[in-house]
């Protein structure tokens, strides 16, 4: 999907994307120095921004760097650029760079860049379930939303030639997370996603509060023996809501088929996500 | 040191510094995903070009990436930045960026960037010995130099505050590397340096092909434990050739002084580097 924005948001101007550029002595292009996120846009409703926003200042924050607008001149200039662009159903990126450094290892004053992109939910009832290969690494700095992407990247091919729509990272027996998705399990009466090695997402900790009735909902280390008996997995993504996962390594998990549980944690975040658009 | 570029060549134009930029959808932006090189220029030669464009290349193909020019095409690119900037000692760095990215997840066509530093070769009588600190962290792809120095880089506080220089990595007991530079220690009669969990730099290869009286310069695992029993270590680097290194984790290494096995190193690299300049 060609997500291109139209007009892109850099240190306090507006401008077309065709110019929308940063000066190559950018840390984010020296030394993969940056961090950012990401939120949708439905119907010109930012969905769950607060949550965003105070992820992205920790992130900020970790990385020892400032974001140089406060949360009411971020959420304005966010406001501005979705004027500009009059894109009702998209979502919104929010990059922070290193900066531009003047011996190519040393931050300098962050660069913060908004772009808004073409971007709409797919119904979950056609949302192609997806299959998973597992793959050993730990991300550093997990909890941090870094531009490290790196290893995710470099994997696309491997992932191709095992048939797999998404990577699974684990390490030392335990699984974490996906590049840009937290995973749950569902056992007889619990919906497990681990709780070490992971960013936590901000859709994760929605499915979180959720109540389902007979079962637990909780964070707890899964191995990699604990998916075979899984009876339904699913990951979750601010751009997937809970997508179900019919297969891990060629494995089925547990008849191959979107389970049950994991359309009632689809629809409950669907219910939640809208209630922000229409209150 | 600002080492900031007057003239920088990106995708076969040469354009002022000010004026080199690149758009903000690159993957280098947005996934931290690109790879480069860097070498010393004295006296308008470049040191060990070969070397370097050969680490280029292959650093290029791990990442699934096409560098765009050939080799001879990229050496002319060098020599009409060189020919425009005038600057003949200094360094080239040359960045291989993730492109334009669709979806700001899929390579696009790579970016190429080739910047001319202001750079000159401290006198090795005259170079600060370097105290270290110890962090345990193992790079990801370290064979592959890539752009990822983001652990690096937040580690420069912890640096600070250890009132050390440069950081140390080690891993399962292991030492492995400098952020930036290779590290070498000397025994009673052996000069030895980490063999895995490494970037080749390529001042260590020159190292591992010298050869002194009476010492076997070899690459084997290090453990922390070795280095309490080093009489000298010292990091080697394309911008420090070899530097002593008198203190790791505020323990003396030897008698705490620059040693001379690693000053015998550092004369025969400088002596191999000239032979470059005026052969």
């Amino acid at each position: 999907m060609n997500t291109a924005p139209k007009y892109v948001w850099i240190n306090n101007e507006i401008v077309p994307a065709a110019e929308a550029k940063i000066g190559v002595t950018d840390l984010s292009i020296h030394r993969g120095y940056g961090i950012f996120d990401f939120f949708k846009i439905i119907d010109n409703r930012p969905i769950f921004i607060d949550d965003h926003l105070n992820r992205f200042y920790r992130s900020a924050a970790a990385m020892n760097m400032e974001a140089g607008l406060n949360r009411q001149e971020l959420k304005q200039a966010i406001r501005n650029l979705m004027e500009h662009n009059g894109m009702p159903d998209s979502a919104i990126k929010i990059i922070l760079t290193g900066g531009y450094s003047e011996d190519g290892y040393t931050m300098g004053k962050p660069n913060l860049i908004i772009m808004q992109l073409r971007f709409k939910m797919e119904d979950p009832a056609e949302m192609k379930p997806m299959k998973l290969v597992t793959y050993n690494h730990v991300r550093q700095l997990p909890a941090i939303k870094t531009i490290d992407y790196i290893q995710a990247i470099l994997l696309r091919p491997f992932m191709k030639e095992n048939h797999a729509d998404d990577v699974l990272y684990h390490y030392n027996n335990l699984i974490s997370e996906c590049p840009r998705a937290n995973i749950f399990i569902v056992t007889e009466n619990e919906i497990i996603t681990p709780k070490d090695s992971i960013l936590a997402g901000i859709t994760r900790s929605k499915v979180l509060q959720l109540s389902i009735d007979n079962y637990r909902i909780i964070e707890r280390n899964i191995t990699l023996t604990d998916l075979q008996s899984a009876r339904e997995a699913f990951v979750t993504s601010s751009s997937k809501n809970a997508c179900p996962v019919i297969a891990i390594d060629s494995q089925n998990i547990g008849d191959g088929k979107p389970g049950k549980i994991t359309g009632m944690i689809s629809e409950k975040l669907t219910a939640l996500m809208l209630d922000q658009v229409f209150s």
